[in-house]
Parts: structure tokens; sequence; C-alpha cells
């Protein structure tokens, strides 16, 4: 699994299935859910097993797989009936995160490269594939670790929003990525985590593997972060994305554009770990990146706990767009991107 | 109960018990606990039976004057001594909201008036001194509502944070009673209520409120609100407080300020509904109001609902301040004070 044994393996291979923790249940549980086809794996997708934009896209490619070996056996006519079918359930299962429509197509690659050989290498070329999806995805996340873990000083108070670690890739993270990396290079770094309502990844899942790593993180609501901002405890702001425009317009959870907002307020600087897999050259600015909007329940209560007044009308859109004028620098595996925009970002593609 | 009859009689006056509706477990239960003393009272204000900075002024003046009541009987050297450390532990119950002070002062000042006369009659002269702090409170939300609803244009889509009304004070509500007083007034307004992490003040609360009412009420997180005020989806904000200093900075619910910097950028006017007795002119600006510090578990989950990693940090301040410059207008029972500063501050008081 690359270079370097990963604490948190989000998402495993074992014994021909796909095996991902489950996310929803965490920290209370710590327990994995095995995956055989491409059904199942949109279904974890969609509820939310696996979340975070790289790890998406790496479920995305086993499923595909999953799918391609489900079929092995099969004449060419119905692999190919199955495995088109298999990418359109799988692209149907969240809209936000560009990394599934990058992995999609990656998979679609290959399987038009090897079209012409048996079914059954086929499946073991997309099989191979997606572990390499995987591997490539911890390699890069160690790049822009390195990259990132420059920005950082000794010492730094460092806030973050959701959930962009280990648990939202195949390991190490992005913006928690870049935590890990400055704490490996010596530096004496603390966590701030918001909470991330309604699902919780930062109290849930940013805190777990903080804890897990003896990182010092200090837990607060999403409406903390001004207040502390404005108390001078904000050293910095490191957060992943789903999806960023040509024109450097970040997508990111919902939250992520008021505490932009907020940095640059009080001049803190505000940066955006990015794998280039999660740039989308196709969307020329945020505005026209789809935000999906989830269910009510989730922001009526937290899973069982049901606490909202009965009869309200619930809005849930799980993302927001913040302007790439917000943004101090992208991190991305080929190095800082500053103060990005369309040609800067064009750059990074050509050079 | 004044001129009005209030739908919500969130403290009341029952066979020589003062009832309160306990906010900890609204909307899933509604129910009244009945206190009898200061100590009972303050633990009443310090666990949130009771809150929002009206209320807890008149629920100290019941405070104040349930112990005078108890100790009618007795000497009125026993009756000074009870009385006093009545007022301390009142005083000691919550730090942040000035009302809670200023009833004290006002009781206080009930005392000293008929210091000279019989314990019966200065306890007799507490208890309509507390009946009057109600009876006024209200008074004063319907001259706010009246003011402040012809700031809210017909349609208004209004977004406000924590509640602000008729639970948080008497009756009628300050930032609710403005919306009240607008619908009552034939406009069709609709709301938005940040759901107010830790205390879900505004899922649990506010949205009950207005589904009572009828007034359409759409319930989000707090990480939403800048992403419907870039969608235009947020004519208006309104919000109350906990204490204003001499120079126009609010202290509010946490996460008030992310608010209002957010309308800032989006060009959305920014109200306070503020009724004189929030305004402490002994503070000279914001920075030096106490914020108080709340229970860890607050934030590591809600009530018995646990959900955060264990062996987090966690910060829980439960107010924040916004500064002067973002307020467009406080709304008073004496009219507006726009773009608000000290001289125009200390004006409404010698006006």
């Amino acid at each position: 699994m690359g270079e370097h044994s990963e604490a948190v393996e989000t998402l495993r291979w074992n014994n021909g299935r796909l095996e991902m923790i489950d996310q929803r249940v965490l920290p209370a549980r710590f327990e994995y859910l095995a995956y055989t086809d491409a059904a199942e794996m949109a279904e974890g997708i969609r509820s939310m097993v696996v979340r975070g934009a790289p790890a998406i896209g790496v479920a995305a490619a086993y499923g595909v797989a999953l799918e391609a070996i489900k079929w092995r056996s099969t004449s060419s006519g119905e692999f190919s009936r199955k495995l088109t079918l298999a990418c359109e359930v799988l692209a149907a299962s969240r809209p936000t995160a560009v990394n599934l429509f990058w992995a999609l197509k990656r998979m679609q690659g290959v399987w038009e490269q090897h079209a012409s050989r048996p079914v059954v290498e086929i499946a073991d070329a997309l099989l191979a594939e997606a572990h390499e999806v995987l591997a490539e995805d911890i390699r890069i996340n160690r790049r822009m670790g390195a990259h990132g873990a420059a920005l950082l000083k000794d010492g730094a108070r460092v806030l973050t929003h959701c959930n962009a670690g280990a648990l939202a890739t195949a390991g190490h993270g992005t913006a928690l990525g870049v935590i890990r990396s400055a704490v490996e290079a010596g530096k004496k770094i603390s966590v701030i985590a918001d909470e991330t309502r309604p699902f919780l990844q930062g109290a849930r899942l940013t805190a777990w593997e903080m804890v897990q790593e003896k990182i010092p993180v200090t837990l607060i609501t999403d409406n903390m972060s001004g207040y502390l901002m404005s108390q001078g405890e904000v050293d910095a702001v490191v957060v992943g994305t789903d999806r960023v425009a040509a024109n450097g317009d970040v997508v990111n959870k919902i939250g992520t554009y008021m505490v932009a907002v907020l940095s640059k307020r009080h001049g803190i600087p505000f940066y955006v770990a990015c794998p280039l897999s999660t740039i989308d050259l196709s969307i020329p600015e945020g505005a026209a990146i789809p935000i999906e909007e989830r269910p009510a329940s989730e922001v009526t209560g937290f899973r069982d706990c049901q606490w909202a007044a009965q009869g309200v009308a619930i809005r849930n859109p799980a993302f927001d767009v913040t302007p790439a004028e917000l943004v101090t620098a992208l991190i991305t595996e080929k190095g800082l991107v500053n103060q990005p925009n369309r040609q800067k970002i064009a750059a990074l593609f050509n050079s």
C-alpha cells in the first residue's frame, strides 16, 4: 500500500471483497462492512458508510472492479451491459464530489484499453487499476502533506472543518494529511475541529483520528469558529474539497464558506488541500457545481436522537461554494497554487 | 398580563409559586416546573430551564420575591440576611445577560425604598414589583415589535439565530416579537431558523414557537446561513441580545457574530431587538463583557445522545461579540438606533 503503512485503513481489499470502515457509527463503534458488487457500493456511498471526495473515488473504482469480477465468467456482451449499468448506478450515488466521476472515467479508460481481450482479463485489469487508485491516493496525500506542512509554523493552532482525514481518503488524508506531515516533521501542531453538523464528521471522525494519533484536538460547534478567530486563537485554516472549478472556486462541506469569510476578516490564511483529481476543468466556476440536498432527518436531529419541533420545513445542502478570492492557496501534489485563479490552475495541468 | 393575552406563558405566577416552562425538554415535552425560593430559581437559570436575557431578568425578579415571601414572618435582620444572600446566589447563576443584574438592582431598589416598613409589606412590594417586571417586559416587546415590524417588507425571508422569542421573554419575544408584529400587521413573513448548537434553541424553541403560530419556518444547521445568503434566500436578519455595550457592541448567543459578518458581506440588513434593560452603559465595549463557558457535555453531544470521540478537549463559549459596525440598527422600545454608536446610545437614555 505504497511507501508507508497507514494507521487507518479506510478501505481495504480482503479476500475478494472490498471492506470499508462504517463511518456512520464511528466513534462509538469501529467496524468494517464488506462490499461485493457495484450496487452495494453505490448504496455505501449514498448512505455515507464511506465519505470524503478521494475516498468516494477509491470506493467507486472498487465498485467497478467488484462488478467486473462478479461477471468475469459471462459473455462479452453481458459483461458490457453489466459494467455500463454499474457505472451508471455508481455515478448516481452522490452528485457533488468530482472524484467519483474522475474514478469512473479512469476505470472506463482501462476497460476500453482492454476491450478486445477476454472478459476475465478485463476484470483482472480493472481490479489492478482499483488497487492502483488506492495506492496512488495515499502517495498523493503524502506529497500534498509535504507541500502543506511547510506552511504551518511550529506551535500553530489549525482549524479544520468536516473530515478531510485518513477516513476521507485511502489514508493519511488531505487537510489532516498536511497536519500529520507537519507533526511528522517535528512541529507541535494543535487542531481545532468544527463539529460539522449535520453529519458531525468533525466531532466523530476528525476528533477520533487526532485522538488516535495523540495530536491535540479541541472540538467546537460550527458557530464558534468566528469567536475563536476574534480571540486570536486560530493561526491557520486547512480544509479539503469535493470539487474545485477551473477558476479556483472551492466546493466543500457546508459551512466551509462561512469559515473562509471569517478567516479573511481576521487575516488568517485559508488553505485548501486539493489533489488534482478534485479539480474539474470542465466547470468554469463554483456556481455551476451541483450542490447535493440531503434528507431532512439529518437536520432535525442526529440518528435516532430527533429534537426539532414537528412541522418545520428543512433545508439540507451538503456543500457550499467558497470563491477563489477567499483562498490563500491550494495545496496540491504538484505544489502550492497561491491565490488561485483560472490561469494558475490551467498552468498546473500543463506543467 | 398587560394589554394582550400571550399564547405562550414562559413564566406564570400560580398559587404562591412561580412556574416556568422547562425549556430543556421542549419540544418533546411541554411542562412547567414550580419554584418556591431564590436558590431553586438560581438553579433553574443556571441549568437553562429558563433562558433568554429578558426571561432571565423576570425569573431573577421572582427569585427575590419568592425569597421575600418565604421569610415574610421573620425578623427584619434575618429577612435582610436572607434577601442579601438570595441576590448573591441569583447573581452568580449566569454571568453574561445583563438583565439578570438589572432586575436584581431594580428589586433591591424597591427593597431599599420600603426598608423602614414591616417585613411583610416589603415582601408584598417585592412581589408586586416582580409582577410589574413581567408585565412591563411584554409591553416593551410589543413596542419593539411595532418599531421593528416596519423594517420588514411583505414577503420577507427573515433569518434568526437562537431563540429571542416568547420563550426568551415574558411573552411576544424580542426578535420573534418583531416577526410576530409584522405578521399581525398583515405581512407575509417566513422565518429561517439556525438550529443554534449546542443547546439547539433554534431547532427546539424558535421552530416550535413559529409552528405553534403557523408562521412558516425553515430549519437549517448553523453552518448553512452563509450558503443561503449567497443564494439570495435571506432578506433580513433579526436577533436578540444578552447585553449591549455603551458603544453598541452586541453580545448574543454564540454564532451571532458569524451571521453578522456574512450579512455584511451580502448586504443583508442585520437588526438587533434590544430592550433598554439589555444595554449596559457601564461597559464601554463588547470585549469587556464576560463570556460564559458552559459544560463540555453540551458540545460532545446533546443530552444523553453523545457522539464525539473520547479524549477531545472542548471549548464551549455560550456567547460572542458582534461589533457595532456590523449592526444595521438596534430595535428598542423607544425606536430604532441606526448604525449604533456611543453617542446615539447615550442619546437614547437621555431622550
